[in-house]
C-alpha cells in the first residue's frame, strides 16, 4: 500500500489543486490530504473554517478513482517539530508531494521522500488570486470546482470575505 | 441535507462504535465522526495517534451505505469553547449522536439536538474492557471490526500498549 | 491608596467568601477579586463561568462600602509566573489576602505581604459543600447571597451541575 | 435587565473611548467592558497591561450612572472560537456595540445584534495617535480622562513606552 | 564524537542520578542531561525550578572528566512530538539512557538506540523518598551529592516544600 | 558569588557575542547565557533549533575562563511575564547585560540591574548580515567563532537557509 501526503491551506480549495490531486491519484493507493492552518478562520487571508475547507475538498473529489483521508492540521509553531506532528494526525505514508520550501526541507531532514508536482496556470490559479477577486467583485467561479461554488454560496463566503476586510 | 455528529476517542475503534454508527447511518444523509482528545497518543488510557484511529474508523466504514468523516477533534481544555472548537473544525450539522453527559449538555446549551444511542453490550465493547484485554493478554480480537485488528496487528499497538505500561 | 488582592474559584461564591470580604473592606481602600481558573467551567469541580462567578460576586457586593474590581485570573500552569501573571491582569496591590498554602508561598516568595484571614464555619461554608448538597438535592441556598440564588436561577446553576455529574 | 458589550484594546483608554461608554449607557441596563488583548504590554502597539487599562476605565467611569463590569480578555488566536471565549467571560449581554468589522462579522454569525455607534474626532482621538504623541513628546493629555493622566503619571506610562521604542 | 542523553525531573538530583552519570560518562564522549517537566515548580511533587535544578546537577557534576550539557525541556503533552521536542533542544545524540517505559518506547519506535541503565538502591535513592523524608523532617542529606545540600539550604528548599504541602 | 545574564538569540553565535561574553567573563563568577526564541527553526530569520545553537556557544566558549550555563528560553508571548520565566529556567542573578531596550526595561521594572555592554563592529557581527551573506554566498566563517563554522558545517546550515529561503 503506497500513500502520499498533501498539503495546503485550501483558502479556498481551486482547480490548480484539483489538477495536481488527480496526477497522484495515478501514482498512490491512498491520498492524505492535510488542512493546514486549521485553526485559522475568519482573515482577510484565511476566510474559511477547516470544517468549510474539508466540505470543499471533498465534495470536489467525490468522483476520484482513489481513497483518500482529509485531515485539518492545526498550526502548532514549531518548525523542528511539525514533521511529527502531521505523522501523528495522519495514517502511516511514503511520499510527500509539495512545492513548498520550507515543507520541503522539513520532510528531507526527517527522511521521508519529497516530490514537487508540476502546477498548471499558478499565477490565476492560487488562494490569493481568488480571494483578491472575490473582495474586488470580478468573476472567479470558474477558477474552482462547482462543488466549491456550492459551498461558498451556502455559507455566504464572498459575503464575509468582504466584511472583515472592510474598513474599521 | 441532515448531518449527525458522533464524537469518541476510539481506544480503539470497537464492534460498540460500529453498531451505532451503522444505526445512525440510516437516519442522516452524511456522518461526521470527531475523534476526540486526538493530541493524545502512547498513554495507557490513549494508546493509539489520532492518524492510527483515523485509518481504524475509515476502514472499517469503508462499505457503509452512507458518506462519511473523519477528523480529528483535539482538546482545548475550555469546556465552554468546546462546541464552537468542533463546529470551526467539522461541516456543519443538525444533530450530535452522544451518551457522554457533558457533551449531551454543552451541546443542548448551545441549542444543538442530541440523541442519545442505546448501546449494546457494553460492558464487553468498551475501550477500556478491550485495553485490559490486551494488557492481560486476553482473547480481545473478537470484539473489534477485522479491519481494527489488521492495523493493530501492522502497528504492534498491543505491544506499545504492553510497554508504556511496563513498570519503570 | 492601599488596595488588598483577594483570590477564590468561587464556584460558586458563598457566605464565606462575603464575611471574608467585608472584613478585608474595613481594612483596604479598594479590594481586587481575582476569580481563579477563569477558563474552567462545567465540570464537577467548577460548573460555571468566569463571567456567571463575576456576576455572582458583582452583585453580592453591590452594597459594599469599598470599590472594588473583580478580574477574571486564567490558569497558565507555571507556578513560578502565577504571581506575575496576576500582577498584569491587576491594578497594584500590597497585600494578598489568602489561606492557600501555595499562594502563600508564592506572594512571599515575591516580597508580598500575605495576611490569612480567619474563616468563618469553614466545613459548611465551602464550595465543596454546596455543589455536594446540589447534587443531592440538599439544602443550599442559605449557605450562599440571594444575589447568588437568583443567578443559579437563572442559569440553572443546579440543573448544570447534576446534568454533568451524570453517569455515561 | 438588558447588557451591553463594548471592547477595546485602550491602549490608552480615551475620550472617544469615554464618548461611547457615555452614550451606550443611555441605551442599557449595565455595560460590560471587554479589554482586549489582555495579555499584552510593553509593546509599542500594547505599551499597558491588562490591570493598568483596568484601572484607567474603571476610575475614568467613577460617576458613570450605569453599572458597569471591566473584563480583561486574552486573545485566543482562535476567531471561529472568539464569540464562546467572549461570553465564557462575561455577563450574559442582547447587544454587541463595535465598528470593528471582524467584531461585526464574529458577532453576526453567532446570532448577536451588533450595533456600530458614531465615533467622535476619530482622527485625533485614537490610541495610535496618543502613542505617537507621547513617543513624539507632544501634547495628548488632553485626549484623554483626566484619571487616565493620573494613572500614566503613577506608573510613568510616557517613559515605558519611549524606552521599548528605543534603537537596540 | 559519541554523545549519550539521560532525561530526569530531579525533583532532587541525587546520589543515584550521580551514579549513573558518572557510568556513561565511561561510555561516552560528551552527555546531554534534560531537565524534564522544566515548566513545573512549587508542587509537592515538582517543588524546585529547572534553574534550581540546573544548578543541582552542574555543580555536583563539576569534576566528572566527560563534557556536559544541562538542557531544560518542558512538557509538550503530546506524546508523539516529544522525541522531536527533545531533540530541536539539545546537541545531536545517538543513544537514549533510561529505565522509563514510554521513553523507552518513543525512542525506539523513532529509531534510537535506548540502554536502561542499572539503578543503586532504588528504593532509598528516589525523589519520592527523598521528598517523603523532608516533609517529615527525617534525613535525607546523606542521599543527595553535597553540592545539592548546599542548593537546597540557599533557597530553602525544604522549607518551600513543607509551606506547599500545608493543609488549606 | 555573582552571576551575570546575557541573552541572544544566536542565529547564529558569533564573534561579536563572543567579545561580549569575554569582557563579561571579567566581571562575574559565573555567567548564564540564555537562548532566545528557543522554539523557533527552519526560518529565514531564525534557521537553527535551540540544541544547535547551545552546541554553537558551548564549543566556542570552551576555553573561557568563566564557568558558564547555556539555557534555551522558549518564547512565552507575555512581555509581563518574561522575566519570571527567564527567573525560572536559569540559576538566580545578580545583573542582566543586555542592549536591548524591551530586555532593559523589563528587567528594570523588575528591579534587576541592567548592564549595556559595548558593542564591537555591530554593522558587521550582527545575525542578520551573516544569514545575509549566507543567502548570497559571500564571505561569512571570519566572522564566527571557527567552532560555529564547524557546527554550520555538520548540519548544513547554509544549505538549509537558502533552502527554506526559496521562492514556492
Amino acid at each position: 500500500m503506497k500513500r502520499g501526503f498533501y498539503i495546503g491551506r485550501f483558502q479556498p480549495y481551486h482547480n490548480g489543486h484539483q489538477t495536481v490531486l488527480e496526477h497522484i491519484a495515478t501514482k498512490v493507493d491512498e491520498i492524505i490530504i492535510g488542512v493546514g492552518s486549521a485553526q485559522l478562520s475568519h482573515q482577510v487571508e484565511n476566510p474559511f473554517t477547516a470544517g468549510e475547507r474539508v466540505m470543499m475538498i471533498t465534495r470536489s473529489l467525490s468522483s476520484l478513482d482513489c481513497p483518500f483521508y482529509v485531515i485539518p492540521i492545526e498550526d502548532i509553531q514549531r518548525n523542528a517539530l511539525w514533521v511529527a506532528h502531521v505523522r501523528s494526525m495522519t495514517p502511516p505514508f511514503d511520499t510527500c508531494y509539495s512545492s513548498n520550501p520550507l515543507v520541503v526541507q522539513l520532510f528531507r531532514e526527517a527522511g521521508i521522500e519529497v516530490l514537487s508536482p508540476a502546477m498548471y496556470e499558478r499565477e490565476l490559479l492560487s488562494g490569493t488570486e481568488i480571494r483578491h477577486r472575490m473582495l474586488n467583485k470580478k468573476p472567479w467561479k470558474k477558477l474552482v470546482p462547482r462543488a466549491v461554488v456550492r459551498v461558498l454560496d451556502e455559507i455566504d463566503g464572498a459575503g464575509r470575505l468582504c466584511q472583515i476586510a472592510g474598513d474599521d
